[in-house]
């Protein structure tokens, strides 16, 4: 992360082996039901239904934490801004601090990770009311955090923290919370040098992908068994040269999490913001209409960075109000919110953003009804009151508004839902006085009483069809 | 800090330097009057008048920083715990993290205050809403943040930083903002040897205070022109063996901050809680009672520690509403608070630090009316609403109410004050409804309104003499 | 090194490829000649001819370099007898030395290299007298001194030295001397995963071979065109496994050095002291009887290790008469002699070290003529004088007599030699008086006269057939 | 060391307190006596006799080792080359290793020492053929080897070894060899800002001396009882500023080694090659006549630094030849040779130095009659075999020469001693044969048979007188 809006290289010409193979599979596979079979190609995956718990949860947690959370400057591309862009920021940050022959990857044996304690962590991801979490397993530096066959020498058990990242925070999430696993993974590794010959090779080879990533990825889903798995780096390539589609059958037909993981779109460029499970498109993705398709906002509390930066200061992060903000406009629109922290190198999430994440999970322990397992309701936000965004239930009985904003003079004035009867509650404190004019006129309490200082969330029952 | 509970040592019988010169000392200095030269006597220095801007600024920010912040785990006290007094927590994690022959001075290579910048550190003091501030310019680890002459190989500029911190804090806090700028200094350093051969010599010997303490406080306040000098670790010894009078008197008489500077009281087991410009008596002194003397309330944001700590959890700071009820207390009893933040080896004031120092500039933005320049009133709170702390202006015409909790209905009772006319406005917000009845009951207005989500303050005024 | 001693498992049960692609292989290479086509069978690979240069050559070093530099400690076995075998020795080290958690990898950064210029190497290579060298490119480690596509991130340019270390000394040797450049290249890696993998399967997966080294010792031949290729690290399976047999044949058809390059018999279990250009056998071999083929004795001047030591002592190197000892009795047995050194970190080579290869340079600079280009003559050594060993100019008209120690009483007595005539040379020198009895009779001069100080060549001529 | 030559500034303006003292001394003292007291007049110090060990002594080794061992590169002079001389050199190896704000203080923390073994070192000590042995207790650079008092966090205890290197020494050398223990101590301190402030004061004021340099001489003669005290680093300042003469009245009357010690010169610039037990006078002093006193020819192995280069090369390091020749005209002009090595941070003496040192002892061993206890001939060298020094016996029966170069025939001609007789050895081998004719003819045997390969010692007796 970020993502594909960076690098565009010309599109290499190569067949897209998700069609080819398609030609040479066979078409048995009864499309659309958990326990079948894919095939390798894209009109047989995009038959699989999403799985249910995925839409429900709304709420998840980012995780980005490698090598870069070593120099744990500007961003977690530190050393695609040295090296490839040779930024000056970063190339006089590098000569002012280190020595003229320091690599990259000598910042991992400071990856020291003493005080990371995995159930420390989920304590916090417990607080914050996601329903799932995504760890950075691999970016695009190619350091593992779990020690793999494939990235020998340059994981997390072999140097830095030596242990397995990975598996510590997938048995605590799994033994301490209700959370469900989720991995992210960078298809490509900017330095490669696999790659590399690959890419010069206009991806006419595939040695990287043969040898690397493919291995990789089942070594990871065979081991930890993510329920998300959350691709990217594949922006540079088709997703023919990644063997996507040979891989996502293998995912939703073999693997032992075939009937509940979900994938995003990053699957090369043919694929983004148009297969998968759900649509990712871009890093903050927030559309104006509901796309077709379930999708992810993914953001960061630290408006520069998703990898931790030792130099931000407080005006860098996103406050409570900003995330609700976020919050209540995808939600809105069918989405989940995907909430980003960077670790620091010694295993710590700093207090900023424990402190970030337990106020969300305040307010979601209050509001949390107006959003987990609800759904885009007919308008996304009132016509007339511009910061109140609408969630509707499953069932599509009950409405709920979610007001960004104290109103003006106490009463609130709605002018989307049309009510059979004024039934409105505040969640967390109880019905509210409501008179049915030319529109809804909901009078709020005295606001030292109410358990949030910042937005709030109101069912409302009753709804004309 | 924290100081002298923790190492009360059997007193060494020397005569008290501090007495024995008055005998020599020309008895000319006419007391009480600043300019006037002041004798290495207690009665002399004790008749020095305080300089009025300190009990009038009421709030200063102290920073504790040193190599302490490099191994930054446990507390500022970590040299001592480790290696004297052998605290499993800590020998555990040399053991764990260090090679077995590494020294608490091979901290000193990773102090690297790279991202240091004064003036970043000034705006955020002056955010803060404090009137002064104070830096450690040398901890019992005897490690200089100024290049001291005294300190060769073992202060900033040396080794770590190598940058003269102390000076360039000073200019940064006089150029960008109009806080009084105070330094901190230890007497004793644990391992200092010249200090523990006068030790072991029951501190019948003083080449330690000799040969390097009084040249390098006279050093400090030459260079720097510190207007607070916050002595500690004096308490293994008599203000004697310190030469504290003389020092003082030099300092008051002839140093270039004779007219402005005030000192607290810890320069000798004999001078604590005694002596001084003003009281500091033991860490986060917080009397039920206002002592005799100015005082100060020295505490910190972290529960813990004085200096930063990476393992620190959120749970571990101090919330908003924890530092306006010591503010609260403390200014009702004619106190100073002064809130510790400890900054980072990099040189940074972490967010959650900065954001707490944040919202105590924002409320005291609104409610300064009733901290600075105040004085105590005869009750320190009210009689029936316990969590109300009363301050008076200098010049006893008005009274202020501190509120720490919202009063139950929107109306407070209040049984001290005695009014002549019901005047009473909500600072930052406007008059309030006020009723005498046997009680006084003070309306309160919309929570949502307010600038503050926590404590108000009221100015009271018309009250019967 | 030390080599196949060390670690005789079980043989795994796979069946030979080098034998079983026989079957499918074109039939029409026409063996034995340089630049034919070899076929990837033991059969057809053993009948190369070995190229000229490499028996008249006689004389190597061999150079043992990379991360095990660095510790420095024990041998260049260090990472293998501190993790696998748990040797008492390097675990206390590491433990006295280094943190808990450092690893093996951890070293490379500290491969400064800082002093290594290649063209000094050049000349101390020069100043031996060794007519090839050889450069370990990769140990048993995995490190590659080269930057391998197939060892990202362990290797000598993205961590350590960020240098092409083979490249550098490749280029110096060629542009500086007349020698003949060699790579050391070892096939098994002690802790790659994708080896263990391998191993643990009985050897019946080859992901290993497949992957990294069959496609990274190409790399190797192509870039840096290696005429001994000096294979290591194989005796844990067969040359099956390892595809030796593709690869030699690769390497004697296809690759830039086919017509010049040799090769030794570690290719596998069965292929060692059997197969090759010239045979190894084990570490310091040195045989009682002339093997049936061209073999080399690979030997080191640290008696306890072939990578630098830095706890080494004067007594722990070979003196200039145990180096010389060691080249009388090889070259009077047809074998080549190779001389290791182990260089620094730094990249220096150490002066005990420079002043052993200068003092060898210095002997064969007089004595060249009996070694180069020699063969073995019917008797190895003297049935008399039991330190003295011969060889024979190739044309087998001249005699040469190496002698070790100096005679009693100035007189050589030889019974080995029937000569017809007394023609005997001291090399360097001039002619000897000679006395032909019963034995041949040898005046030997003032020592003081005398270019060397130990072990003195002679040229015998007029022998009877 | 190098010394007073590279540094030649004005010359300050002070009285000489050694003269000025003398006015205020008691004048009881009885000049000339071992065991009587000495005034801190140079006029009574001079008058003591020099202790009788020293002139037997004949061979020294010095050992120069410090922080300056770690960066071990141009030599010992690294700190001031680097950062007072800014020397090419120096700036770019700082450049390209090192990052900015490197110090040289954070260089000792890899002084690690972890090899360094006492009694090895004692060992290797013996086998030179030394009878004393002089260690840098604290060079310019102002880092003890033992944990000074007055160098805290800048001594060996604290930083890098966390070991007493002198006591280590010092206990070994006593109880394994029978070498005299000796000390160099280096009176100025570049950097010391406490020296540098006396300095800009022009040395009218004396903080450095009497703080830390008295004192510090003092604990160190105490803890270790040095019998060498080889003072250098004076050149800058006289000795009144030094108060060399209290200082040395002190050692001379009141020390532990009052009756044994010996010192050099480098006591002042007045004092240079005048006063002090010997006269060192520079760096490598080899005089052309006898100097009128007692005298040391320091030098060093390598031929560009005393302390160990990483990158020198055996080009840079003496021969044996070498050696011989400085031992043979120094003593033969009545002065010690004391032999310098500089060990590596890791504590060993590398190998070629360690055979340097055995090959001295190895000579010493068969020719030492010649050297030990000797005293100056008349004549240094024979007038006509240029190449051949004498000395003679303490009882003036016998006379040594030392035979650089082997004689042409076989046959050395000697023209300076008179022979009453034909009485010569050869030391290690046996009477040789003479004939006495205008000159003295004298048959060397065949070299073969002979103990050392260069420079041999003849006995000759029977001299007329």
């Amino acid at each position: 992360m970020p993502g594909p809006s960076r690098s565009p290289p010309a599109l290499a010409l190569v067949t897209s082996a998700c069609l080819a193979l398609t030609l040479l599979a066979s078409m048995g596979a009864v499309a659309g039901k958990v326990g079948t079979r894919y095939q390798p190609t894209w009109a047989s995956l995009d038959s699989r239904p999403l799985p249910e718990w995925y839409d429900n949860a709304k709420v998840g947690v980012f995780i980005h934490w490698g090598v870069y959370s070593v120099p744990s400057f500007g961003s977690e591309w530190f050393w695609y801004d040295w090296i490839a862009e040779k930024k000056d920021k970063y190339v006089d940050f590098m000569k002012k601090n280190y020595p003229p022959n320091f690599s990259y990857q000598d910042f991992a044996a400071d990856f020291t990770a003493e005080f990371f304690d995995a159930k420390r962590w989920a304590k916090i991801l417990k607080k914050s009311g996601a329903r799932y979490v995504v760890l950075t397993s691999k970016h695009h530096e190619g350091y593992t955090l779990w020690p793999s066959k494939y990235a020998y020498s340059w994981n997390a058990k072999d140097v830095g923290p030596r242990r397995d990242l990975v598996g510590e925070l997938a048995d605590a999430v799994r033994s301490e919370t209700d959370l469900v696993f989720g991995l992210y993974h960078s298809l490509y590794e900017w330095f490669h040098p696999l790659y590399l010959a690959d890419k010069s090779n206009n991806f006419t080879t595939r040695s990287f992908v043969d040898n690397k990533i493919i291995p990789e990825m089942k070594e990871l889903v065979t081991n930890y068994r993510p329920e998300v798995l959350w691709s990217d780096g594949d922006w540079e390539a088709d997703s023919a040269y990644w063997r996507s589609c040979d891989f996502l059958a293998w995912l939703y037909s073999d693997s032992a999490v075939r009937n509940t993981v979900v994938t995003n779109d990053r699957w090369g460029r043919d694929a983004q913001c148009k297969h998968g499970d759900f649509l990712n498109c871009q890093d903050r993705f927030l559309p104006d209409v509901p796309p077709s398709k379930k999708w992810e906002n993914a953001m960061t509390v630290d408006r520069e960075s998703w990898g931790y930066r030792r130099e931000a200061q407080l005006q860098d992060y996103l406050s409570l109000s900003d995330l609700l903000a976020l919050l209540a406009r995808t939600v809105s629109l069918g989405g989940n919110l995907v909430v980003n922290v960077g670790p620091t190198k010694e295993g710590t999430i700093a207090p900023i953003l424990e402190e970030r994440l337990t106020q969300l999970g305040d307010w979601l322990a209050v509001n949390g009804e107006a959003v987990y397992h609800t759904r885009a309701w007919t308008r996304p936000n009132d016509t007339l009151a511009s910061n109140v965004y609408y969630t509707q239930s499953a069932d599509k009985k009950t409405l709920y508004a979610l007001v960004l904003d104290w109103p003006h003079d106490n009463v609130l004035k709605l002018a989307s839902p049309r009510l059979r009867a004024p039934n409105v509650t505040m969640l967390g404190h109880g019905a509210l006085e409501v008179a049915i004019n030319s529109v809804i006129e909901i009078k709020f309490p005295n606001a030292h009483k109410l358990k949030n200082k910042t937005a709030w969330g109101l069912r409302i029952s009753g709804l004309l069809p």
